[in-house]
């Protein structure tokens, strides 16, 4: 080894971060970040209004600020994490962005896009991060399905459904009220469509979309937003919470295969045809008719036995991929070494999308949010 | 037992049938009408301009026509069922008619909407039966799914999905040529869409429609039909030749159910909610996040078993149907004793629908084929 690769680096400044609204996503990021030991951010306290947040922080071992703004007058802390309520967000980011704080917010970023606009632009007159928690992009399904798209391991893709399926209703809280940002759109909408967006290298044509209402609530339960790509790439995103038997989590077509993904346990695999077809098929019976078109190609899926002409079946691709790089990208972007992996961008169309699902569910139309 | 129900009924009259084009089509309907001790409608002979069609038909015991105009002329004669390209269905039915002779024919009834309501009108002034041979009304997997929505088993339905997976691409004959009404929407959508319009008792309010050229025909090798019914309903309709993995046939889901019917030898099932939530779901991990709202209800898909609060997995309900009825049918209305089963006007309506679905793909808008 060479002298230079062992000296040792100088150390990383540690950073001090607060967080605001100590939930279920105040505690998360508390754990991980203090799991991590090459993410030199501290957490050092947080502001929640609920008595029980406060003692739950305080038996962690955190300050306990009286208020949001003690944590944006303490000199100490240099950033702060957004946990609160969707409609709480842009005030919290705002304030936090002009004290001079680094921001990093859960998600949704916003309440639509006109306030990310907003917030974008204030950080960058203050020169300061904002950055939002998709967490999702590094969920192993979509980087396999990511993987299959990019690497065309299929061959070029024409169709994608992206579902996520639960038969639960919304969480009786906040999630059901729309002057909190409720509803599916604002909670898996904004997971899905900007992991489509992150995938898809094309501006989005076309809209359609289909909001459910089935539960009786001001907010949407589930919704259905079907997007065409300005380079023909079809997408479903497909979001029920009256879904009792869930379908498969990603599939994904070409003319020359498919692949799954059936649950969050990773099953799954991909099919391809290996060569020319042979012949027609022969006409089989299938229902009280008979077809040639849609004769079986896999005449037992339990065992996956082929037919011909062959198919090959194939396991799904190996990602490696760590979540724990939003907190490693965040040290970086606050240390100005790097930059965001999240960009304010991305959030700002995946909300300006969202919007014309809306729309289009709204008016009955098709919405063409980034037509040339 | 009374003298009067011992007394034998009037023998039926026997109804001489010829067949225009002796394709599978053409040997699948005569095989069937000889082997119905209950239908007295003989086949007699056929016409065809395939050399080995005319074999295969003399090697069947039947006559075979030089022309399609020698079995117009042959006055004993009474039913003409067309089998052949879609494309010469509109003047082989209404030279038919117009020589008094009821027709029976193979789907697509018509290459369009305009052609079926001029052929139905015809039929309306000769007074003779034209009836197409919907087949596909009698699935089993359909049926059962008419049965879930009429009887209400999982409750009000708010969303079907009704799909046709293939993988063998078009096969290589007539059926890729535009010409001939090749392509996806007159094969599978003139099944497809005329179950769901027989189903849902409800005018079409908006259709987006997708088709897809992956294989490079001229013709759809695929299309994806979007419908909303004026009572809320929404439904998709999703067929295509290059699914190398089928997703399930039928997908439909309720508030408080959803029931599957994975594949033509009818594996599937129905679940649903038992009594209100209880509470709110734990948070589990899911990927790389943690979820309430998509928390499973049913742990293990390959055992079924279920968490609490309960919902219960009951087996598909029970359908007693014979597409076999359809040539009862036929002898009936010939007899005049019964209206037809599959009427001119819904045959009608369909095709106005898959035009809409046509002209939405084209026009990457919204059309409202019958809204009010």
């Amino acid at each position: 080894m060479s002298e230079e690769s062992t000296r040792k680096p100088d150390p990383a400044p540690t950073h001090k971060l607060a967080v605001i609204g100590y939930g279920t996503q105040g505690v998360y990021h508390t754990r991980n970040l203090r799991a991590l030991d090459d993410v030199a951010i501290d957490v050092v306290g947080i502001y929640d209004t609920d008595p029980r947040a406060n003692e739950d922080a305080a038996a962690d071992g955190l300050h306990v600020y009286a208020s949001a703004a003690d944590i944006l007058a303490d000199d100490d802390i240099d950033i702060v994490f957004i946990c609160t309520p969707n409609d709480s967000h842009h005030d919290y980011a705002i304030s936090a962005l002009r004290a001079g704080k680094h921001v990093l917010c859960e998600k949704p970023a916003m309440m639509n896009s006109a306030e990310m606009r907003e917030v974008a632009a204030v950080a960058e007159q203050t020169r300061r991060m904002f950055m939002v928690h998709q967490n999702r992009r590094w969920d192993p399904d979509f980087n396999v399905i990511k993987k299959v798209y990019d690497e065309q391991l299929i061959g070029a893709p024409t169709y994608l459904v992206q579902r996520i399926h639960g038969s639960r209703g919304i969480p009786g809280d906040w999630r059901q009220l729309p002057e909190h940002g409720g509803g599916m759109i604002l909670d898996w909408g904004v997971h899905t469509v900007d992991r489509l967006l992150t995938m898809v290298d094309s501006p989005v044509v076309d809209v359609y979309g289909e909001l459910s209402f089935a539960l009786g609530h001001q907010v949407d339960d589930g919704f259905r937003a079907h997007l065409t790509f300005a380079n023909g790439f079809h997408a479903m995103v497909d979001v029920s919470t009256t879904s009792f038997l869930p379908e498969a989590k990603f599939w994904m077509q070409s003319a020359q295969g498919t692949v799954v993904i059936e649950d969050w346990e990773m099953n799954g695999r991909m099919v391809r045809r290996t060569g020319a077809e042979e012949d027609d098929a022969t006409p089989v019976q299938a229902g009280v008719g008979l077809t040639k078109t849609m004769a079986p190609r896999i005449l037992d899926y339990k065992t996956l036995a082929t037919t011909t002409p062959p198919v090959e079946v194939l396991p799904l691709p190996e990602v490696d991929v760590d979540v724990m790089d939003f907190y490693r990208n965040a040290r970086d972007v606050v240390d100005g070494v790097a930059a965001p992996v999240i960009t304010n961008e991305s959030v700002i169309r995946c909300l300006t999308v969202l919007e014309a699902v809306v729309a289009s569910a709204r008016t009955h139309e098709v919405v063409h949010p980034e037509q040339a």
